[in-house]
């Protein structure tokens, strides 16, 4: 394998037209990604054998490069800028999309911490002795070619591609239009950061082209050379994925979090974790959207959770017990427990105890992350085992769904699915594992 | 849920004609595999919390009613014959086909070994506490509903069956219409043993009519009530499973396995590999195909070994070396490289080295199980590192590949994908995690 020609192949074959459109000379699009493909299925073999230092070596080099190249990155940036303001984007949205000078460097510095972990592949999983004398180790071997399809926020390019790099996968990355400019700046430093310390630049490509097909192409699996597809990004976006990827993919639809106060609870506890739940940071996948409350307590317990929410600048909705403890409260309609808000807005119902609180969670919840509160330890072991979510929590807040949070470094997203990953997604789980055997020439009978 | 109720449904809905064509009373093949697929996921709900001793019960209870039914299944087998015979299958096919009381005895042996096994749900997979005291596990839980799809081997219903219910999945069975009835009498029997149990029968059911299009509403997966499908059976059965499932799927298609006799090879230990690898049993997945001799041991080691395995009976393929080995030999095309024989045929080649019998199997393998022989341990890390395939073996016969082989007790299948599963499918890789975190009132910051 000639991984430097294949840097400057690419590197010719694309390039940036002086109105900031992107062409890719010669190539359709089906051509382009098969291409793309191919070449991430190449850098992914090389990427399998490459040792811990590699790996570590050229993320550090990713790093520097993107330190380096800061000055391109930025104006890549003003111009993207430029464009979406001329579309009218929000200000949020606009916010999103924004670099400066300290928000890189916290991408360089992020690439770093991800160099900075130990290394996932090679671990021994498992190992045993068979009575024929054969040693059998599971080892863990990276997954292959990750794509990753996200909207506009740049550092994506950045740590989606480093997860898999150091999981030893090659990364095929697509980003929202919006940044397309700077994804593809990022992109090109990381891609000089590999050729630096020997590893191929194809482990991590931005596709080349904003043409909406490029999606398409990556969903149907690149001729069997994309293993899995990462969605990151709002429902839409995920839900898409979803429905039409052919190869296995990593995502939550939504984050749909419930807290359950048991009625032996203890209210200020409750008290801090609802608030917290909810109001911590209300845009993210981790936070309670309902707050159940066990008829048992709720005497006690509902009318000072509800007025704390309120006055934190929560809205709720409730049910009718819930109107009845606070006026502010509105009416909650079926619908309430089936939305993720991702807003100041909860809804609140209560239960007749843990198992109308399970069985609630399990008809309008997403599996994603569910709480419950209380010092009866029976109670709180079924709530662990009965709610059927990727992350079950007793006396802690929803909000700690986050890789970060649970000591894995840094996560491409948090999964619902139950095949392969669920939870958050760090780099232990965006590797494989395959089956080695030390023998002394044993035959099977 | 009303287990009592769910079963007895299902029984009057489905009757066998006198004439030994299934009809489905009441309901289209649309409503009925919808119903199958709820029933299924509600099953599997109730699976999610029952104990070891439960399930044990219950595998327990299946074998004995496997027993005692065995008149009334040896009926239903002896039906299914008379109609393959008038058919004009093979005699291999009505073999395979055809139960005795010892070959059913079998069946329910392997049950109860399956109900022996350490259950693999609630096993602790990581357990970790955070700074902030959390203490965070990583916990096995059941995937939820397995669909397996299967050919005319009447103990698959069993074996599957059970090896789904250990790991706490509810199962749907779709048998080769050749063995409906023996494969429904084995399935009512497993039904019946659940109940006994007092776990749901909807836990193990075979799909209740022989209708093709059964399949395809599985591979659909059911409305999401079916979480991965297991082909079992050749090569366009799992290809068409691949292909058309919805779902992720555990199999795989085909093992074109290799024995790679290094330059450094013992020859006694070669010869008995080689032998026992493409010989002891020529029609499974895990017997050899190729045979690569390096070239730096050719001299010595090509006669010995071709020559052997011609003595033996086997056909060989070779290239221009090995067919100067032996007048016997006749030329392989690069055909041959890319074949499963799946018979006593093999093919030969030699290879400069190392780097190209690693290069040969990625390029012609299957990615199933790999052997190396060799004195030297520096080739052998290098092929257990480099060659990609689920099972990589050093010093042994390739014939390994197999579960019970592993001491996993049993195995649905062996799996030569990356996601989740990956050589032979136990009870463990039958099961999904989540994370079961307890605090003592943590919020984060």
């Amino acid at each position: 394998m000639d991984d430097t020609s294949a840097v400057s192949g690419t590197a010719s074959a694309i390039r940036l037209n002086a109105a900031g459109a992107d062409s890719v000379e010669g190539l359709e699009i089906p051509a382009l990604m098969a291409d793309l493909g191919r070449r991430a299925r190449r850098a992914a073999r090389r990427l399998a054998t490459a040792t811990a230092a590699e790996k570590e070596a050229a993320l550090r080099a990713m790093a520097a490069r993107i330190r380096a190249r800061a000055g391109i990155i930025l104006a890549a940036n003003e111009q993207d800028l430029a464009e979406a303001r001329g579309r009218g984007q929000t200000a949020a949205f606009l916010d999103r999309l924004t670099l400066d000078p300290q928000r890189l460097e916290d991408i360089a510095a992020a690439v770093e911490s991800i160099a900075a972990l130990p290394d996932p592949v090679g671990r021994v999983l498992a190992s045993f002795e068979r009575p024929n004398g054969l040693l059998i180790e599971r080892v863990a071997t990276p997954l292959g070619v990750v794509g990753v399809v996200f909207e506009s926020r740049p550092n994506v390019t950045a740590d989606a591609g480093a997860l898999c790099l150091k999981a030893g996968n090659a990364a095929i990355l697509r980003t929202g239009s919006e940044s397309f400019r700077t994804s593809r700046a990022i992109a090109d430093a990381m891609g000089e950061g590999l050729a630096e310390a020997g590893l191929p630049a194809d482990a991590v490509r931005l596709v080349p082209t904003r043409d909406r097909s490029a999606v398409g192409a990556m969903l149907a699996g690149l001729d069997g050379n994309i293993d899995v597809i990462v969605p990151r990004g709002g429902k839409s976006l995920v839900a898409r994925v979803q429905a039409e990827a052919r190869v296995p993919v990593f995502a939550h639809l939504e984050g749909i979090c419930h807290v359950f106060v048991h009625g032996r609870a203890d209210l200020a506890m409750a008290q801090r974790i609802v608030l917290n739940a909810k109001m911590r940071r209300t845009g993210i996948c981790g936070s309670a959207e309902t707050l159940l409350v066990d008829r048992a307590c709720a005497g006690i317990h509902l009318k000072p959770l509800v007025t704390m929410l309120l006055d934190a600048g929560c809205a709720v909705r409730g049910d009718a017990a819930t109107q009845a403890a606070d006026g502010r409260v509105t009416p909650a309609t079926e619908e309430d427990w089936r939305t993720e808000y991702l807003d100041a807005v909860i809804s609140v119902r209560v239960v007749d105890g843990l198992d109308e609180a399970i069985e609630h969670i399990e008809t309008f919840g997403s599996h994603h992350t569910d709480s419950i509160v209380t010092e009866d330890a029976a109670a709180a072991e079924r709530f662990l085992a009965e709610v059927d979510s990727a992350i079950v929590l007793h006396n802690a807040s929803t909000q700690f769904a986050d890789g970060g949070e649970f000591g894995f470094g840094a996560e491409i997203g948090i999964a619902t699915g139950r095949m392969h990953a669920r939870g958050p997604v760090g780099v232990e789980q965006l590797t494989s594992f395959k089956y080695r055997i030390r023998g002394t020439g044993q035959t099977r009978p």
